[in-house]
């Protein structure tokens, strides 16, 4: 059975990411990532386009979590996990770099970053940075038609990212739109 | 106005932990840090000693998550933050020490932690190891007779501490008292 459709235009802060989005609630969507830290590595965040936790209202913070159960249960299942760090750089201070509140569900295993001292979350600031900057470079090759305005260029609080950041590559829209595909499907056996 | 008093004893993970406990809802509580990586750093956990996010109930989620946003906004104004990081080690795989779900609330600001090349993650991860380490050590002190058995005592999934977390101090009970009472009452100045 095939995933009901996402039909209506879906922005993640001013960027247009319907085809990376495979679940939506009333008030919250979850995407797939232009470049996963670690495989089914995604994003959750509410529709109303707000920086800040705070700005949330409670019918919103129930169903933005609510969804972070619910995709986190799908995505340690399809990617035989045992653990998940879940993650918010609540404002640009705590390296946000785009100004759209949005949860980090990163699927975890024993040894799965070992070898290379890295840390997971050193990969999600570095991370963070390219959500931005690549997001940009998108709606840059583009011409910027997709765009809907008002990014905040700020970026502050950035840390360093490792080597095996930098050398991550961003996916192609047809792969993401695959995989936002699977996800959907898989959201169906949640309970 | 004495913030109310805390009867009952509250318990993260095995350990009692009540004269650190700040705030307490139905379904959740919050603690100050016996060794914070930045002034303000606080856990927030639900009453019920699960380990893992999937474990919770809708009501517990959105319990939690409310006070997350409750206690952040407290933490943000008592200490001149511009910003929050938000984690959960979900999993010992994850980096969780102590197996009682439990997110972390960090206060930041522009430049907080440059210099050093910190990262408020590895710090975390380092905390973390610190939050059961240090729990056991004062635990046995007291002759085990506050424990509530069960600890599990896995320790994956951990990256390296820096430096600066190393060296810093498990913090005096008077002194987490203390804090806890002055948050309680600024926790009634939060709307």
């Amino acid at each position: 059975m095939p995933p009901p459709r996402i039909t209506k235009p879906i922005y993640f802060g001013p960027f247009l990411v319907t085809p990376q989005v495979f679940h939506s609630t009333p008030h919250t969507f979850a995407l797939v990532n232009l470049k996963p830290i670690l495989p089914g590595h995604v994003l959750i965040s509410p529709h109303r386009r707000v920086p800040r936790l705070r700005d949330l209202t409670p019918t919103e913070i129930s169903d933005l979590f609510l969804t972070v159960q619910r995709v986190s249960r799908m995505i340690e299942r399809v990617f035989n996990a045992t653990a998940l760090n879940i993650a918010i750089q609540d404002g640009a201070d705590a390296g946000q770099s785009v100004p759209h509140l949005h949860a980090h569900v990163i699927p975890r295993r024993e040894g799965d970053l070992e070898g290379g001292g890295d840390a997971v979350y050193d990969l999600i600031e570095g991370e963070e940075g390219d959500v931005g900057a690549h997001l940009e470079e998108r709606e840059r090759e583009r011409g910027g038609e997709q765009r809907d305005g008002g990014v905040n260029g700020r970026r502050r609080g950035r840390f360093p990212a490792v080597d095996a950041d930098e050398a991550r590559k961003p996916r192609s829209e047809e792969e993401m739109r695959k995989e936002a595909e699977w996800f959907a499907e898989e959201m169906e056996e949640v309970v």
